[in-house]
């Protein structure tokens, strides 16, 4: 059974939720009720959605959101047919994985497939994830996930034989590595399409922060001109339907801080593009998600062997998570710092040393030799900031932009140190919830500046770090949380005490990996 | 940070979840993203709702649903005030049972409060349903669940010494035996405040088939007038508010068909009306949730030790579950029947015996000699006719009631046998499909009358079945059921064919127990 309605666009955005909102007549008439799944069918598209009732959409008309308006490519008034959703066939498999099976590749793409499609709602997504992160998945199981990611997404085929490609799990703060390596990488030729992410718990991601200098919300199709102009880009994943299905199920891990998908997630996004060559970064050390090296050798090795199953080359780079990198933490403040090291303006030495440890990574895994050395000296050539600003411009921002040209925010408050000594400690939590709390990533020009980093000495009095806000009232805020927290610890070398347990230990969030 | 909105009520029912419509502005304002959690505040209430975000709701309101309006109990144009919802401490606790550890006390009453007050989504919900069903929960674990469901709920203290109920785990069709034991056993002025659900995944929940007789929907003050007044009634849970934490547990198991927390879930319905004896009909064999013996018999163990940590006498009594219960399948036809037997004005053999060992079972938990002689006598007497007919009156239904006074669908078909044998067999689940397609349990004159049962000789053009249907767009779509599927298998005897498999097999959808 079938109705046909007529579409009523709500201007609602529910997530990334496809939901319609039936006339109560009408859902009895269908025999449906609040939270059941139907399929809305328009012209040769159709797509499954969950159903909430109400009074005031009209007879005949079915309520719609955002999600559904875009999917199906609706405007008012378009006439729809609607009918109750058939029982997914990928749930059975689900069940399977729950009570302890192996999945097969079929079975795979099904649950990948339904759940792009929005076939399977959040529960039954989110007890699939749990159930991975239970059971666990084997190295096949984790290529199936990543093939079938792929095969549901759009692709980005450029045709070259060699494709670069960088990643880094993330989770330090004010790691603007990439902003640097894929200008080097492409200086000298290589193609190196990047697609990077927005922040989800930090105070800024690639994306946020790229998105200072130029647009980054590029279609696939202006993604592709860019590249095959200049050998590099740097956009933003979020609209390019690469591996959508991984897009929905990290909003199940995410509030769960579990991360099963991690592998089929980061890896899907890679073949997506026909990368070849890949290098990744796992920050490693307290305060990092991986805090032990023997973690991150273990992560190393799986990435690598589930890369040569896709037919991408994948090497590792373990660095030092332990602090954030540079001196910037927040979108605009830390695009400047880039700007200004590639234009040689400024000497940032973690920072170079850790772009130059991945960019020369990529250089040796295409053939070059002594990476690290190659890649500074395109950097201190000034071939990486001519090749930063050549995307810039095809990427639509401003190609002679100047640091001053980015604006940061008017209000700041200078934090000193009350006691004498050495930093002792960076919390990397802690300054990226401070950050956050002063508006960043959304507020671009929120953010922090550290006038001393770990091991520096320090005076009473001396400025510790800077934090920066675009609004009093956020500043504020930042103000407030600093009274319950000191995410820079400052005493004397000799100092051995860490905390002290009384009652229950209270559990710290902990980063998700950025994907 | 907080702000300060009008409410606009949208009219909008989501099945239970609590959604907001935030404009943009304000939801940039607070800092939150669609499907984003806040704390909405009215006065000394407060309650966790999920985000949206739309251009149609006005700047300085904030929309709300129906669950949002009910629970705060907002008009139009009232002032709350709403908050980022701070992160529940449960979600530790979930993560915990996740990886692979037990849960004490405590950590499970937080969990089931913040599932009652709203502050933990579906996702997460559904990740502690599915770690549940996947590790496993001890007794220990259940008897904290079933306690915590029932202290975060309302109860109904009559301060009784003795009060019995009685429970089916559910799954056979046309199981009317609720209707006529609580007659019974309050026709001896034993006290058994029943507390009932509507149908599910059924063609009717005993509910449905009261609600036939008389109102259902009362409230917990009503409820226990009408127990103090004739020792018994029959009443609806769904808005009674005890243990509400179990109606959004089942939602998350219900599309996955898991249902771990079963037990807890059933006992605290129990202990929330206070019961001291409690008699559990199981239902097993083919076409059942139990499909053996050994199981049914370990779930009664279990749920026999549950009882006796809880306070609950309990005994289990395993019932035939191969086929339909009596001879009628639909709310009002089985409300008829019931009638129709406690008048004893028809012979329904199977339907007296199940309903006299369950009676029975209570009458000698309490004291009583030969239980199932009693419960025979009484319902023979026209005592439980009589006590039927004054618990009808008091709900609010007329105590006069005659079979004719319930009307039942006009639109019928009568489906005969095409060749002669014997009912071999009569399938569960499609003949509930095919009641439900023809319109119950929403429906409430529509469903099956079996004139042929299990075992019956049937000759050529015999009537086996009658289906009845309010309208006949909806026993049309019955038509169509039955042109794919035999929910009444004609053969003989001696056939010893099941079926055979030939690629993979479709594994059938199986019950949910009803609670």
């Amino acid at each position: 059974m079938s109705l046909r309605l007529k579409a009523d666009i709500l201007g609602i955005e529910s997530g990334g939720r496809a939901i319609v909102f039936l006339n109560k007549f009408d859902a009895d008439e269908l025999g449906i009720a609040a939270s059941g799944r139907i399929t809305v069918n328009y012209k040769k598209k159709s797509l499954t959605a969950m159903v909430n009732t109400t009074t005031s959409v009209k007879r005949g008309f079915v309520g719609i959101n955002e999600e559904v308006k875009k999917s199906l490519g609706l405007k008012q008034n378009f006439a729809v047919e609607i009918e109750i959703a058939t029982f997914p066939k990928s749930l059975q498999f689900i069940h399977n994985k729950l009570t302890g099976g192996r999945l097969g590749y079929d079975e795979i793409f099904e649950i990948v497939k339904d759940v792009v499609q929005g076939n399977l709602n959040e529960n039954e997504i989110s007890a699939f994830v749990t159930a991975l992160s239970m059971q666990g998945l084997d190295l096949d199981e984790a290529t199936g996930l990543a093939l079938s990611m792929v095969e549901t997404g759009k692709q980005l085929d450029l045709g070259k034989k060699t494709v670069a490609d960088k990643h880094s799990i993330g989770g330090v703060p004010g790691d603007k590595t990439t902003l640097l390596v894929v200008p080097i990488v492409a200086a000298l030729g290589f193609t190196i399409p990047k697609v990077s992410s927005r922040a989800i718990t930090s105070a800024g991601g690639t994306a946020d922060r790229a998105e200072v200098l130029m647009p980054v919300d590029l279609k696939i199709s202006e993604m592709e001109r860019v590249v095959r102009k200049s050998s590099g880009c740097i956009v933003w994943g979020g609209s390019l339907e690469l591996a959508p299905a991984d897009d929905i199920f990290v909003r199940s891990e995410y509030s769960l801080y579990i991360d099963p998908l991690l592998l089929p997630s980061i890896m899907s996004k890679k073949k997506a593009v026909n990368a070849t060559h890949l290098v990744i970064d796992i920050p490693t050390g307290r305060g990092s998600k991986m805090q032990t090296v023997g973690e991150s050798d273990f992560l190393a090795k799986e990435l690598i062997e589930l890369g040569r199953r896709l037919g991408i080359h994948t090497q590792c780079v373990l660095t030092n998570g332990e602090k954030p990198i540079g001196f910037t933490l927040g979108p605009s403040l830390e695009a400047r710092e880039a700007l200004s090291v590639l234009m040689n303006r400024s000497i940032v030495p973690d920072l170079v040393d850790k772009v130059c440890h991945i960019a020369g990574s990529v250089f040796e895994m295409v053939g070059k030799k002594n990476g690290y050395q190659l890649a500074r000296e395109v950097l201190r050539s000034g071939k990486a900031e001519q090749k930063m600003r050549e995307i810039i411009g095809l990427q639509g921002g401003n190609s002679k932009i100047k640091i001053e040209d980015i604006p940061i925010g008017e209000e700041k408050t200078e934090i000193r140190a009350k006691k004498p000594g050495q930093v002792l400690g960076m919390d990397n939590v802690a300054l990226i919830e401070l950050a956050r709390a002063a508006g960043a990533p959304k507020d671009k020009g929120a953010g922090i500046v550290f006038n001393k980093k770990l091991g520096d000495k320090v005076r009473v009095g001396d400025v510790i770090y800077t934090i920066y806000a675009e609004k009093s009232r956020k500043l504020s805020r930042a103000m407030e949380l600093l009274s319950k927290a000191e995410p820079v610890r400052i005493g004397e070398n000799y100092e051995m005490f860490i905390h002290k347990i009384k009652e229950s230990s209270v559990i710290k969030r902990p980063f998700m990996m950025e994907r």
